[in-house]
């Protein structure tokens, strides 16, 4: 069995949690979260030890995996910690939301040669991973658009919203992620942005965006179309289109169930999307998990690293800048 | 060019005048109605002449083809004097409602050799007829079953429906053909069928059924169902499936336009199905008049032969007696 | 927590025993298999007790269910014991392969009012489960057909299909049940039945069907088609449809996943479909234990009761005299 | 009827003969191109006079419509002309490759008020309307996206594209004047754009492109984004997306027919796409002309006028100024 720490217990934190103890190959040890009552509580259904410090975990010769689920700002230091430890990390995107601190982490921790893994989630979706492997088999001859289309069923609470990022850092950080996993022996070059807001104007006090969409082009040329929205009545739209010289690969969106339905009106109507991550990317979660377990005992190179980490948030910084500059931004990592 | 005579002018007539009218290879000579006034009317549209007995149309030595669009129990004796007069003919189904009279008319004309094409437009379905390509070219291997949908928008006027000759002589007859048509080197050899009536007791009056369901078995064990409803809130629901050993074929519905709708309650919603075989099956009348003008020039064998209009007709009355009998009936062609 | 004895651990055995294991509401506590080393290899995985006599688990007044996956013969005497011991019964289909057993037992087991849930996992199943809410909520008016088809990937080995009861009591069963649960207020009234052998004549030999097509009418006049097949090249074919006056409604197949692919010479493809029952129907099985666990602590009545299956025995039976006497066979229940 | 000149009989210019021949309230009259013999050949199917002169045509007082399919760089001329002699017009995308033609153009026809339709067939689609209805109807609630997705199945000549303006101004035309198409009370405001050499290099030669994307925003924050290929293996891909406040449009492909095929690799495959605009767009050709008579006897304006010709033509210049600039452009009118 693979001990487990589990730092974080809020909405992902506790998937996370569920998932780890289901699983056949890890053992869910600690479990820690600055609301003590929470923990405590949680602790309990997973049969998981509360901890106080996350010193305890560190020092756990037995724990294999330090897993970080907690807020955004507490990742960088848990990452400097568990690293120092010899630990595996796990840990939740985004790595930060500050580059600089990115990057001096990355210098710290080389020297740990460490195994860290990214939770970009999607990279282990089945439909997704499906149309990298038939990419990779040549199906669809060279590589030339990547199209992504993101839309949440519906914004998160304001005050979320506001410390989030914005939607480039906080949303479309998995599109840019996801666009880099296509490229292959390729690289995000450049990168041009819009955003707007139109039905939901409170995005406009807070300075971001519910609606946005990206063009980015790759070294090779590739063009990379992205459109996000913080909203999307009928569930949450989650596509990939590649397309090549010699045909195109769609990754569609999950419905509810398989069933069908024909009125006077309408006819092979489905049922809505799937409504968000949790049950979008179900399979997808377990995956992650079950990589994680073949990174840590045997794989040199995690699907999803550090470095991707640090260069979706790269790019989400360009499209930041291209948007307030209305003009392309060349990326350099 | 080929020239012809239609006789017939009701919504069927009118609707192969128009394509004869548009199409390069036709002259339509001459139209006949029993309704004189019809008949002056629509001539003018399709620039013929009008004629009051049809025996103009048979000694004219210019006229090729003798085209019977005219109400089912005309056809027999038409089909005996064009045949007389060399004539090509063309003929709407059924043939007549009465085996005897056709098995008669099938011994009468045998002497002149006549070219005789029956009218089931299905055969020319250019998805009807892609999936019978692909099951010669042997994607599916051997065939095992064949599943034919059949449903009318909505039932027909009382007063047709009392003269039709009941559910299987004027609708599931072309379902029968359809079979054979999809058998190879193989013929139906046996036949069961129910019929009921739910929504629509007008049907019990008349002794007829708003719905039927038969499974027949071919020579080989082919298994094959058809079901038909005279009424159908969605559309023309027009589909075959034909499963083999290697696979399998659908020939599916054609909706009034490519667009989807999603919203809250239901994602991927298309339009309505094409109301009716007019529009359903546009292509497919514009296919058996080519087909038609190629039979008369050069074709030795028609896609859809007398013979095939005789044993649809056999098959139907089959269907009738194992719905009194409630057991299985052999068919002998 | 819900005591739980497993017998019989085949394959389907060890999936229930992998679904009562991972469930929070049951405690696996006894697992019992005639082969005693895999019962003793298979127990270390659920952490149960290997059981060398049913009694045990009978006497033991902590055990509130048996759970019944050993083969069909043992079926009646574990259900005649488990209710005399005032267990609830979970019991794979068929109960058994001769109606007159499961007679005697019905009447045996009455007195003790027994809770026993059947194994027709389809009546589970999140899109079957979803066109008969819609059927119910009115949807598509009155129904009028019901058309099932179910085709197995791969026929399984000649020694299972020599004692597996024949095509209509091992596979259409299901069906046959399915067909009852979607009739309201209704009753299946004839059955007429039809099987070949065409690519596969290993199954001449066992005088059993590759392919069966039935037609069944109920007492209000629907009418309900079922075809099988016992391989299908392109996965677990699965499908139901539902018309009614005012609509449709189908519950599809379920795909490996949803990527699509398109090339020069097909447009829109998909995976093949999900394999086989333990993949197909994952959802359904897991669904089928929550209803279980509540049945067993709740519900007066399960969704599949012993009268189901005896039921669907009484169909399967109408079918392959149907399919002896060539004719429409009348049930009685 | 209504009488027609038409100059120009290329590919396009035939189509259109074909169409005005066959079509009921138009009679061709004379057929004009600068190529005699072609003139005088296509002039027999058409059973139209050939002239050697337009003036022919302008002159005489029973022609209704100048219809122009000729080059592009005779437009601009013929338009001229045809107004001075109060000719209603019909001219085929684009206007002209320069702008300051078209506007100089624009202002010496003022005075004539005159009646001027352009070829931009894609608005008489059956599809792309009923979405646009739809969208109108509220049925997505406010616009927010719209998605254009166009591929050509393959490049035309290399002496075409060098003549031809380039992607922008000869092909991505029609997705400019459609994103103005669905924009309601709205217009373009500023335009980004790429383009790129992947598999085709004999672009670069000729400083075109292959591939292009471009990101447009509207006044009201409406978010359009076009993708164009020159390249498509399979078929010509013509897909619309209108996303809004309460739901999704799409305007989707049309395929060969509605077959499917499933085998032991692939579900549910379908036929290529529709091969080119003349297929794809066989309808929207055929509706375009009831439009031109309906606008011609009663309308006032026409569904596609002069204004969205120039329009169109401007966007396509401030794309290819932004890619070279690399930064977004506003868009004046």
């Amino acid at each position: 069995m693979i001990n487990v720490a589990l730092f974080g217990l809020g909405r992902i934190g506790q998937m996370h949690g569920e998932n780890l103890h289901a699983h056949k190959r890890f053992k869910l040890k600690y479990t820690f979260d600055i609301n003590k009552n929470l923990s405590r509580q949680i602790s309990k259904k997973f049969n998981s030890i509360p901890i106080e410090n996350p010193i305890v975990a560190f020092q756990d010769k037995n724990i294999d995996i330090i897993f970080i689920a907690s807020s955004t700002p507490t990742h960088i230091n848990l990452i400097n910690e568990a690293t120092k430890y010899k630990k595996v990390v796990f840990c939740e995107k985004p790595l930060d939301l500050d580059i600089k601190k990115v990057n001096i982490c990355k210098k710290r921790i080389k020297k740990f040669n460490p195994k860290i893994q990214l939770g970009f989630n999607r990279r282990y979706d089945p439909g997704h991973n499906s149309i990298k492997k038939d990419l990779k088999k040549g199906i669809i001859g060279t590589l030339e658009k990547i199209i992504i289309t993101s839309r949440d069923p519906a914004p998160p609470p304001i005050n979320y919203l506001k410390v989030s990022g914005g939607i480039f850092k906080d949303m479309m950080i998995h599109d840019f992620d996801l666009v880099r996993f296509y490229l292959q022996n390729d690289e995000v070059e450049s990168i041009y942005s819009i955003g707007s807001n139109i039905s939901d104007k409170r995005f406009n006090k807070i300075k971001d965006y519910e609606l946005a969409s990206c063009v980015l082009e790759s070294k090779k040329g590739v063009q990379c179309i992205i459109t996000n929205s913080r909203h999307c009545s009928f569930g949450y739209d989650q596509r990939v289109e590649l397309f090549g010289s010699k045909g195109m690969l769609i990754s569609g969106n999950k419905n509810e169930n398989e069933s069908q339905t024909f009125t006077k009106k309408n006819t092979s109507q489905k049922k809505p999307l799937l409504n968000f991550f949790i049950d979008r990317y179900e399979d997808a979660y377990r995956l992650q998990l079950d990589e994680l377990a073949s990174y840590t005992l045997k794989r040199k190179h995690p699907v999803s690293s550090f470095e991707d980490g640090r260069r979706a948030l790269i790019i989400a910084n360009a499209a930041l800048e291209s948007l307030k500059k209305k003009r392309q931004i060349k990326i350099k990592f």
